[in-house]
């Protein structure tokens, strides 16, 4: 558990799923979570249960399936409808049996938004906040309160903005954060808001949006003012221009401003990518700290200067935030995580070995390779260069899919695949509701009476990414496909220009992993 | 001309092409002036005349094919060799001849750099520019001053730093631009030295980074702090993390600090969108001011309020920038915001109507369907409840992909389609990289000849998603695509189990939509 000094809180999961194309499954969100754990910040805020079934569910699972090293979960809601008791309230109720530890309500402070949005008073506004914080307090739950369009309500109506922190904060919530949620402040103006604000004496924080490209820059300047307590989101995702960027805002906080936040910076590459593989959201290259051209040179200029001393041309040592100067030849690996990765499963690699790996990798990387999310191919990949050949369980002749409309409207999916095992051939063929769905049943038609553990191997998620967008279906094709048996899951990756072989590329080597997890030699 | 007393300064051609995969031609780089001239900048920075051959030719055909309105442009160079004259160097002389009205010289303000990089004495530094500036001043072109590495310089060495700015300044330099060329300040630290240097009494410029996400902020820091000349890229281009987007800093100015730069911001939306046509770098859809989501709104929470007084939800109007605001049809959304989409869209919906479209949409998404990034799926369902049919301009009558992995290795994706179109029926094959593009080949051979307005029609962008709750490959697939022709983008979804009925789906709409655009009747 974090110290209680200084809150890094994270809305990923919740306000950063607002962004446009950014679709979330409850799976998604517990792998982010995780993630973020990871990292190190002390509050992930997972969604708002009761006012839809998928974050209901997010909550329920996280009970069992969540086992949180650092972080404390929040549940996000509103204060209680007008006119009602808190008490009486299902979506307070919701609030309450989520099982978080903390309630983030978010509240009007803005008077227009009362009387326009809420259609109800300021008086009973007032009297939401209070009811809503105080029985969820005596209820045994921490609470926060997100003072929605806190900074334009200032302007409108000081005196109320002001009463709706002084309310909050004497009903008992621990922090108020102040949520520029139209995100058009600019650094001077917030800071001299949260200045006046903070004269009050409530513990305040801030949730800023980047509609003025400002978002970093004007959390940093309420931190200045004196908030404790910052806002943010995962690779800047959000509504409109985004959510403060919650690791720019934490390199900048823990590097620039010398704050110990505890947040582990030297995963912070590594999970920056993590989280846009479950996203399915291209990594912004340009984003400061983690992205892949952070600290990628290309002006001739700098080159041999780099040489000299390459901390003339850098604000800081990539490494401590998990990146690498040499990142435009590619690859998030330096020696020392594949040293790491490595140990993590079960293989002790020498120096020479692992810069061979790196090399290895960093080919593949550039070649559309990723290995955040596909373990298996790179504890395969591993192997071979440690064994020196590939770990194989069947040779592949040839396959072939055809997926056909029938004038009747009805669709066929069809695969033929023709390999080698234990010195037979054999032929297989299978059907599908798909081209890949027919290539993987045909696969294991032919191998399961050979190998029955593959009876158990499911594929629990396939995700396609096309990379280098400019060509649409012209373009390099990635699949991620995850698969799982009874005792654990993993993930492989092909990369093909044509979707059906990048496909059959991470089929067959789920296969074989999941063989190799089965005890198999290599034939 | 544009008034003298703040400078609107663009290094896109310069600085910006230093982003990682951004390579422009000298056709390119005209293009790209005329945009930023009609945006109406003040300087147009075109790149570095005698040290590459085609930032020569850039001046060189800017003379006879730049007729710029506002925007003047500038020649950037370095301040001549050490012990030599300036009068003699050939990179000044190549600065001279390029007929540039004004250049920018940029030089060593840190002193490690001087000796480090440059490798000659802090003396020689201050002769180098005193030197060069009052040369090219004596032959009749202004000159402006980049100060490299200016504030870590200031850091190091402060009296050297200021030097530096004072030589230039007495030799006859316009504007001494303070560059925060590794990009590591944040605002408070830069406005403090700002205004320190301020005090010297030289006219200020200032070119920043973004390497702490506050490229924008520091910006503006330093505007507040004295500087009248602010340096950028177009969508905030350039090496590593960027540079300042210009787009933001002006916008920010002139909407939000009132500062009257003459920039057409009502063109800047366009303009970005130009431009990043042009260096063929997807334009970044959250891009404060000119971003495709930056006025879009998802939250269906949100989309009740915004049908009261949109400004509630917005930070400008977004016609102040050429932008639009947009409701995001998703599962958040309700009749309000089916209402206001139909309106964007030109379709007046009745309350009833609009409840209809609404249930429509609940029962598509549930079943896997998003309209968010597919508004040419969302009009024709739109246009399916108002009319009472589909918007049909062929019949299909069946359709068949092979995709085959020879024992060769060699791999052939072919596909065939079969359908009825202004009472033909036709037959076209195709091949392609991959099955869909196969089947897109195929597709757009058949009907090409009917209607030639197809060959515009090009995909950019293709993204496969399995949906939730089932298994792997057994699972739902959602495919969309993004789609342009010479004048705009459009997106379009398909969900089938079936990736690839899911993908002809969404091609099929997107042939639909492309036809529709172009302005044909139902057949």
């Amino acid at each position: 558990m974090r110290d209680d000094g200084f809150h890094v809180y994270d809305t990923t999961l919740r306000d950063g799923a607002q962004q446009e194309g950014l679709n979330l499954t409850v799976a998604d969100k517990l792998i982010i979570a995780r993630r973020l754990d990871e990292l190190g910040v002390g509050f992930i805020e997972g969604g708002w249960p009761g006012a839809n079934p998928k974050d209901t569910e997010f909550f329920r699972r996280a009970r069992t399936e969540l086992d949180l090293k650092h972080a404390q979960l929040a549940a996000f809601g509103a204060t209680r409808r007008a006119g009602a008791k808190a008490a009486d309230d299902p979506l307070v109720a919701a609030l309450r049996e989520s099982g978080a530890p903390v309630v983030t309500l978010v509240a009007k402070s803005h008077d227009r938004h009362v009387e326009l949005a809420l259609r109800t008073t300021l008086e009973e506004n007032l009297a939401m906040i209070r009811d809503t914080v105080s029985h969820l307090r005596a209820e045994g739950q921490r609470v926060f309160l997100d003072a929605e369009h806190f900074f334009d309500g200032y302007r409108s109506n000081p005196a109320y903005a002001l009463e709706v922190v002084r309310t909050a904060a004497e009903a008992g919530a621990d922090v108020i954060a102040l949520c520029d949620t139209n995100g058009g402040m600019l650094p001077d103006e917030l800071a001299d808001v949260v200045a006046e604000v903070a004269a009050e004496g409530a513990r305040l924080g801030i949730h800023c949006h980047d509609d003025t490209g400002c978002a970093v820059a004007n959390t940093l300047a309420a931190v200045r003012a004196g908030v404790t307590h910052v806002q943010g989101c995962a690779n800047g995702y959000g509504e409109r221009s985004g959510n403060a960027n919650l690791f720019t805002v934490v390199g900048n906080l823990q590097l620039k401003r010398g704050y110990d936040l505890g947040v582990e910076l030297r995963e912070m590459t590594r999970i920056a990518h993590a989280v846009s593989e479950v996203t399915n959201i291209a990594p912004g290259s340009q984003q400061p700290y983690v992205g892949m051209s952070a600290f990628a040179h290309k002006a001739g200029l700098h080159a041999s200067a780099v040489k000299v001393d390459p901390m003339l041309y850098q604000h800081i040592d990539p490494e401590l935030v998990g990146n690498d100067m040499r990142m435009l030849i590619s690859s998030m690996a330096g020696r020392a995580s594949v040293e790491l990765k490595g140990r993590e499963l079960g293989y002790e690699l020498s120096g020479d070995k692992a810069r061979q790996v790196v090399e290895r990798v960093k080919e593949l990387e550039s070649a559309g390779y990723t290995f955040e999310a596909a373990d298996a191919s790179f504890e395969l990949l591993l192997r071979e260069e440690l064994d020196g050949e590939r770990t194989r369980y069947f040779e592949v002749e040839s396959w072939r899919t055809i997926v056909e409309r029938r004038p009747d409207g009805v669709m066929v999916s069809e695969a033929t695949v023709k390999l080698h095992a234990k010195g037979e051939r054999i032929i297989a063929t299978g059907e599908g509701n798909g081209p890949v769905n027919a290539l993987d049943r045909a696969l294991r038609l032919a191998l399961e009476r050979i190998y029955p553990e593959l009876s158990a191997l499911e594929l629990v998620d396939y995700k396609v990414r096309i990379l280098e967008g400019a060509h649409g279906t012209d373009a390099r094709t990635r699949v991620l496909i995850e698969s799982s048996d009874a005792s654990g899951e993993w993930g492989t990756v092909g990369v093909e220009d044509n979707v059906i072989a990048a496909s059959w590329e991470a089929l067959a080597e789920s296969v074989t992993y999941c063989l190799l997890r089965a005890g198999y030699g290599v034939s």
